[in-house]
């Protein structure tokens, strides 16, 4: 199947139209129509090849939503025109003990990731979802519930489950005591859910600068870390603190926010965090974990929540040719608070 | 109470025998007479001042067992002659949740250690276990089972609640996968229980060294974190690690070992480690944590266990005059693996 896209052509040049071939269809495969996709700030380190691990040319986008075009012989729960979307994985073993109780992300042959991953059948680079179709197994494709608007949903794929995902994890529910550090993609919907779960919710920030985005997204408090005696007034007082700073930093700043065994779980930063002070964790059994997106099973949840709750992630939409503004603006943080690609913005005459 | 014991008179200075008073009883105080004192590096630490807050003179010493000798109007569970024991703290609100559910260790008011600390009704300095006599109140005051050896129980207090208390937490059964980083008092302790509870135990350690002692103690394997291979090898093979390292380490050496959900509770170092590497806490879900002792009920469920189990912890018993040394000693490692002080060595006639 021919599309379109947009790739970077190699480590750090800009994304351009790019015409390639999705596989044809297996029998267990969905074919889609890209109708939006989000931009993950994993996607501008991907283009960047800032983990090492980049192979070119390479269409990014892991935040997909659209309608099915056509399906193969053996799937069952999708046919042409239903709304589906697909996230930052598109295929594991389903085997392991990770894949049976639905944890695909640990799948422990690993999983296979939309883009700048292998085919598990033939070995080919997986291409990402900044284009007009994709081809897909279809336990790896979700359904969008009726309701759930498609062109703010996309970002629920990889900023949503990402923060739904420990969210569940740590049991949060009506009463939880729930911290929020950082307000960005993943921080606004770590917000916005928590909310939805009914927990009391506080976003952390290095300046009052966004105290009313805070309100305004739902949360009940705000807390300047850089207040001490704010900090020291609510220590012990979290029962659970995402932390979606993607960026080195001090964990201890805000450990002892956490009440006796509560849990700091990173979703941002993946790689160096400063010197970790271990008395706030002895002192009160405390943790610090991490998370990675969710299984499908726990995505599919999440849509269903986020459409039965009118829960939507805050969007500017953009055209496919805005990409390397909305990167060049993503990193210095200036966006409220995902971009989305409007695929219908990409003609056939893009990719010639 | 007249009492003699061995007291630093200030930071540093060698332990010498000092005379002092214990508190008159109140109407829910046990006094006891001390048979045996285990000997924790936090009681050197304390008397260096190493932390900061040491009070001179400072008697150490809160792995205390020996025998009632005297009782309050109130107490109801003992009676002179019963074998008993206190730990590291003798009393704490007794009135918040903490306490409530049986964790005075994380009480809101913060415990009142056994030396160092501040009696909760005259302010009074508190000292330690490094004595003839000592008077607590009976919340925390531990009955010693019949068959429980008092001669070795001592260490169970400090080195074997630190360790058993992770241990429960994170629900250590048949077949759970343990490590145990670092082979001394806590270590050794950690090694023991693991095993009386079932679990696989592997000791982890920086050379070969100690692979028949850990062998001996009853682990099933050994870890050499030197030997990339092997450590390759061991990814994702534990469900719990007990670091009892007490000094700054890296533990991102050792978190890739945790399987997917497993956590690293840190319970030897206080203070700084190593910057952390976020990446195996978040490709796996993985926690790093930290624990403090256990709480009154706990530490009675310990006592009881390792006189059912007959685990009792390796001791060297030392005279009251030889503590100097035996700190000289504890602090190259040199000990296998607790000093426990005979406190009949101490004489009346040391105090004068």
């Amino acid at each position: 199947m021919k599309t379109i896209g947009y790739a970077a052509a190699q480590a750090g040049a800009l994304l351009k139209p790019y015409a390639f071939e999705r596989r044809a269809l297996r029998a267990n495969d969905v074919a889609m129509e890209i109708l939006y996709c989000g931009v993950c700030h994993s996607d501008l380190h991907m283009a960047r090849n800032d983990w090492g691990n980049s192979v070119y040319p390479l269409v990014p986008g892991h935040e997909i939503v659209g309608r099915v075009v056509e399906v193969g012989g053996d799937v069952t729960r999708y046919k042409p025109g239903d709304a589906v979307a697909i996230g930052c994985m598109v295929d594991s073993c389903q085997e392991c003990d990770q894949c049976h109780h639905g944890e695909e992300q640990f799948c422990r042959e690993g999983l296979t990731p939309t883009y700048g991953g292998h085919d598990r059948v033939t070995r080919d680079i997986t291409q990402g979802g900044y284009s007009k179709f994709v081809v897909a197994r279809e336990a790896f494709v979700l359904r969008v519930p009726d309701g759930l608007d498609l062109a703010r949903a996309a970002p629920l794929l990889c900023a949503g489950i990402t923060t739904y995902s420990p969210l569940r994890a740590w049991n949060v529910g009506p009463g939880s005591r729930v911290g929020v550090i950082g307000l960005g993609g993943l921080g606004h919907m770590a917000v916005k859910l928590a909310v939805g779960l009914d927990a009391r919710v506080t976003v952390i920030g290095r300046s009052a600068a966004k105290t009313e985005d805070a309100r305004t997204l739902g949360a009940d408090a705000y807390l300047v870390s850089t207040d001490r005696k704010a900090m020291k007034r609510a220590s012990s007082s979290f029962d659970l603190i995402i932390d979606t700073v993607p960026a080195r930093h001090d964990l201890s700043v805000y450990t002892p926010l956490l009440d006796i065994n509560g849990s700091l779980v990173v979703v941002g930063q993946i790689g160096q965090v400063e010197a970790l002070n271990t008395l706030p964790l002895v002192f009160g059994r405390r943790r610090v974990a991490g998370s990675l997106i969710g299984g499908i099973r726990e995505t599919q949840e999440l849509l269903d929540f986020c459409a039965r709750k009118n829960i939507l992630p805050e969007c500017e939409t953009i055209r496919m040719d805005q990409i390397n503004e909305a990167f060049e603006r993503m990193e210095r943080a200036d966006v409220r608070y995902r971009f989305v690609i409007d695929m219908a913005s990409l003609t056939e005459t893009d990719g010639r």
